[in-house]
Formats: C-alpha cells, sequence, structure tokens
C-alpha cells in the first residue's frame, strides 16, 4: 500500500476542519490511509511570521465569510465560534495518547473534538471538555487525563510541532503531504485529488 | 447581459499571472465579460498588514514551488523572475490610459506585460521597457508615454487602488468579484466557475 497521506491541522483552524471533513474520502480514492498529525499552528506563526487570519485587516472579514461558503459547498456543518482561535494542547494531546494507546479512537476522537469545536461552539481548550469528549467515545476518563498530562505525550506535541515547521516547512493548517509534496490549505484538496490522479505533472 | 467580472490584479503577482491566463475562459463559459483591473498590492499590504508571498519564512518557497507547480498544471509559461517584486505603476496607468483611449488594445497590453514579466523575466517597473510593449502592440510610443505621465491617469491608479480598499476590501492578488460576490485568489477561479454554474449557493 502507498504511503500513508500526512495530514497537518490545528484543531482551531477552520480551514483544518474543513480539510478533515474531506481528506478521508479523497486519500480513499486513491488506496491511500491518512496519518494525523494534530500541531500548535501558534508555534508556527512565530516562525512564519504570520498571525491567525481573523486578526488581518480586510482579509479577517472575507475568511469567516469564506469559511462559511467553503463549508456550505461541500455540505458541512460549520458554526464560527464565538472563542476564536482557541489553545489547543489537550486536544492535540489527547490524540497522540490515542494513537499511542487506542489508536482505533484516534480518528473518531479528532472528528468528535472538531465537530464539538466547530459546530457546537463548546470550548475545547477545557482539558475537561476534551475529557467530556473522549468519554463519549468510550474511553476511560481518568486514564484519558493522566495521558494528557504525562510528560511524554507532552513532549511528543512539541516534537511534532518543532518537526513540522523546522524538517517539513509546514506554515498553516490544513497542511498535508503526498509523498513529500506539500499541499497547503483546505483549497489546495482538490488539486491533491488531481496531483494523486495523475501522478503528479 | 450579466454584469462583468472585475479582476484586482498587481502586475507583479505571480497568482494574478495565473489567474489572468484563465479568467477570459470563465468568464466566457458564463455569457460574462472581465473587467480589468490593476493596482499596487504594495499599497494594499500596508493596509492588510501582510508582505509578499516570497519574504515570508517557510512560506516564501512553498509559493514559489506552488507558483511554478499551479502554473505547470494548467500549460501557463512561467519562470519565477530575477527581480521580485517591482513596482508596477508604470504598466497599471498604461493600461488605464488605454481602457481611456484605445480600449481594445488594454486586454492585450495586459497580456503581453505580463508575459514580458512572467516569461521573459523583462523588468516592466521601468517605463521605457512598458513603452516598447505597447510599440509592439502598434501604439504610438510618445502619446502613451505621455498618457501614463499624465496627472489624470496617476489619479486613476490612485483612486483605484483606494477604493479597492477601502470600499471593496480586496487585500491580495488576483480578487475577483462576481455580482458583489469576493474570491481571493488564482486557487479560488474554480469555485468562481461552480459559483458561476450554480448561481451561487
Amino acid at each position: 500500500m502507498a504511503a500513508p497521506l500526512e495530514f497537518y491541522f490545528d484543531f482551531a483552524s477552520p480551514y483544518g476542519y474543513i480539510g478533515a471533513q474531506r481528506i478521508d474520502a479523497i486519500a480513499a480514492r486513491h488506496g491511500r490511509r491518512v496519518d494525523w498529525r494534530p500541531m500548535l499552528l501558534g508555534a508556527v506563526f512565530k516562525v512564519a511570521g504570520t498571525q491567525p487570519l481573523t486578526e488581518y485587516p480586510l482579509k479577517g472579514q472575507y475568511s469567516v465569510h469564506d469559511f462559511n461558503r467553503s463549508a456550505r459547498e461541500h455540505g458541512i456543518a460549520f458554526n464560527m465560534p464565538e472563542k476564536f482561535p482557541i489553545p489547543t494542547q489537550a486536544a492535540c494531546r489527547g490524540t497522540y495518547w490515542l494513537k499511542q494507546t487506542l489508536p482505533e479512537k484516534a480518528v473518531p476522537f479528532i472528528k468528535a473534538a472538531y465537530a464539538a469545536y466547530f459546530v457546537d461552539g463548546r470550548d475545547i481548550s477545557s482539558p475537561e471538555v476534551v475529557a467530556d469528549i473522549a468519554e463519549g467515545l468510550g474511553i476511560d476518563r481518568r486514564a484519558f487525563m493522566a495521558g494528557i498530562e504525562s510528560p511524554e505525550i507532552k513532549a511528543k506535541l512539541r516534537e511534532v510541532t518543532e518537526d513540522a515547521i523546522q524538517q517539513r516547512g509546514v506554515f498553516g493548517s490544513p497542511f498535508t503531504f503526498a509523498d513529500g509534496e506539500p499541499f497547503w490549505g483546505a483549497d489546495r484538496l482538490d488539486m491533491l485529488d488531481r496531483w494523486l490522479e495523475k501522478g503528479g505533472w
């Protein structure tokens, strides 16, 4: 089987959320799996010299319009959260703990956490809220809470984020690699689809 | 006939160039004309709090890779100019003078100036180079030079740029409006195409 698509994203990224609703189908069409890699966009912004889209004059307003328009086009439920952006350490760490401990629960957890924030407007910066989401998927709450507080999982998130920036050149979310070829943005997923179809160009 | 697509662009914008190769066909498919509106991206960046893509760490390298990849996908000739970015007042003013004086030459001039910069690597920041391009299209060189130096044409460019920023919310290039709906970027032209096809969503 071909190498998985490496899907880097931040849990507070609207385009990451939109991309997350589409990447599985694109991967499946080309016989690929998805390797889900949450990271901290705040650290990325510092190195890339950028800031959250919504904080730019002009671009900020357009972006919110485009989040909604892009979601609508693909039939994806989306509600711009009132509290935005938020820190996403708890959700990221939860993902890495699940990937290590209960890998079959990792993707359902990612989808549930994204929906909690971008559909239901829940504040997933809270470890308690994130633990509620995990518990809703049948995951042991105490083990989960201990996992996201463990030094090993905290280190894992730092490593993935550092590596994304320093080794992979990631500067936004979502950021997908197909056999090393980089595709930035939810709006590059159609190009990724064509790229996989044609074997590049 | 439906309202024209308003296509804002900067002559030093790689994605503006790529978009310029595609917008006519998209407009034609939907029975629209294109209103070509060159502007000064430098003024836009000041208000939008941004800078040329290539000047950002990480994003800069990706962007050059993506300019080439995007051009190749559509069979568009593209060579990243050595001198980049450049001021584009002369080409912008030439366009507005032609729109007023010889409107049938405006689009051929835009295409020729873009190709001079992004295919042949000529420095179109020079009024002399821009006048050479105009002359190559059978336009009287002295009238053209006088035109781009006229206070009226200089004021026109300032007005278009100011209006783009203040009234239309333009913060990048290309930036296309279809009946008021904004589409930022060459990579939003496929969405624009679908939007016109479906009458929005």
